[in-house]
């Protein structure tokens, strides 16, 4: 199942994606994650029921879980990429936190900042989390994935370097994007066989394979929970593979009228335009 | 004012401590950060009118604001501890993020993880938001402040040292601690006259000067709000003073039976007893 968010009369909704039409499920659960929490089984038996359906043309966007409470992202984590950053492989996954207001939804803009010219794309598979917990054996992590989405880990390199911590760089308001949609887990039982590829403009930019990954998906979880519980609609991004723009010569940051995609065959392709952030940004709020 | 959160029967609650009685404030705003939000003149109106009064005695505490959207921490930031631990002064504030089930309230035990033997401790001074922003000035930071509280900012060391990114070291659950209460900003109108305290089983083990910070707390929010919106209930916290376990000779690290305490003259005393993990925290949840 492809389950997607939008807004429907102004308020968040989600529903179940079916061709060109979205059978709307907020009234079985009000948020996405509370579904993804309720278990694969308890939605596909709503999903059967009848409901209101909606025309998924003209929708607008929002990411597939609208608000996680963690979006865990992992550094360097394709074996081609660390190299292309002149660096050894890691013994552990570099892990850090990206706020939910960091990420839009498909088809809605990215802001470069105005703040810097070095915003950077970053293409990256992004787990979902189904069911929670905490110490999640590697063995067992699959089961505790909801789905999978696209996310454009987009980063702003000069903030990113600032200090050896990457937050600032990574939590740029309406920097990055989160979907199109959550493919749910039982259509990608293997994410290893995955490949994700980036579009700057249409011209590839990005192709790598989940099978390139040093820390596999349930490695990620396994060590990830091992610190702090996971939750459904928690989201891990796994990193990006080779090819960004700081690396090209000469580098090619992303600018007012981009449009960059997030291509990955099997689970979606998520387009975002960039847009300078408008001025009208400020303190009060 | 002195701002608490606790349970009260069974649920969060929050309200304005006087000496030994807590005026309860759920009525008026269901959390504390939708009260820092309307701002300090409509919370002192509420506070003169009648209302149910607590006993304070006996409260099961919260931490503060009780789950911010967004904890930012600030590493090296005492002159002292960046020379302690053989660094130079950094020319940006070193920012990463932490989870609200990281920190536990006042007198909960804080939880030394099952996995490491390095759970270290850190007192600090942190700053809650007030009035949100983006691209705040420094000149005018200290109006977005709502008030200021004591925060265990514990690290564990050898899980922070897995990568240069120290989100895994920071986040443990149950491994900081946040209150006792927050003091609004209209009793400290220059943060920069605290100090920071903190005892192991009451033996001094830092004390710190809030002028010998790098980035003093309006450079923080400026630089902060340059990359993420910050909103009411937001917390940073500002940096630990020198003196903490690792760089002990030998190394002092927290085990069970332990208790510390972060002491903020003005401000408040955070008392935690630190305990081993519980055996039955497991992944299923």
């Amino acid at each position: 199942m492809k389950l997607q968010s939008f807004l429907h009369g102004g308020a968040p909704a989600w529903g179940i994606r079916q061709d060109e039409h979205v059978l709307l499920m907020t009234a079985h659960w009000p948020d996405m994650s509370s579904a993804l929490a309720a278990g694969p089984d308890r939605l596909a038996r709503a999903a059967r029921e009848p409901g209101a359906v909606l025309e998924a043309a003209g929708l607008q966007w929002l990411p597939p879980v609208v608000a996680p409470h963690k979006i865990l992202c992992v550094g360097l984590n394709y074996g081609r990429h660390v190299i292309e950053a002149g660096r050894e492989l890691p013994k552990h996954p570099s892990v850090f936190a990206r706020y939910a207001d960091s990420l839009v939804g498909h088809e809605q803009p990215v802001w470069r900042p105005r703040v810097s010219e070095k915003l950077d794309f970053e293409a990256e598979l992004a787990v979902v989390i189904g069911r929670g917990g905490r110490h999640i054996p590697a063995e067992r992590a699959l089961e505790h994935v909801a789905g999978y989405t696209c996310m454009a880990e987009n980063s702003v390199r000069d903030f990113q370097k600032h200090n050896a911590q990457v937050t600032p760089g990574k939590n740029f308001e309406r920097s990055g994007a989160l979907g199109p949609w959550l493919v749910t887990a039982d259509e990608l039982p293997d994410p290893a066989e995955l490949r994700v590829r980036s579009y700057l403009n249409g011209e590839l930019m990005q192709d790598g394979a989940l099978s390139d990954l040093i820390f596999s998906i349930p490695t990620l979880i396994a060590y990830i929970s091992t610190f702090t519980p996971l939750a459904a609609g928690d989201v891990i991004a796994t990193g990006t593979p080779e090819g960004v723009g700081a690396t090209r010569q000469p580098p090619r940051f992303l600018r007012d009228g981009d449009v960059f995609e997030v291509d990955i065959p099997g689970v979606g392709r998520l387009v975002n335009p960039v847009i300078d952030e408008p001025q009208q940004n400020k303190a009060e709020q």
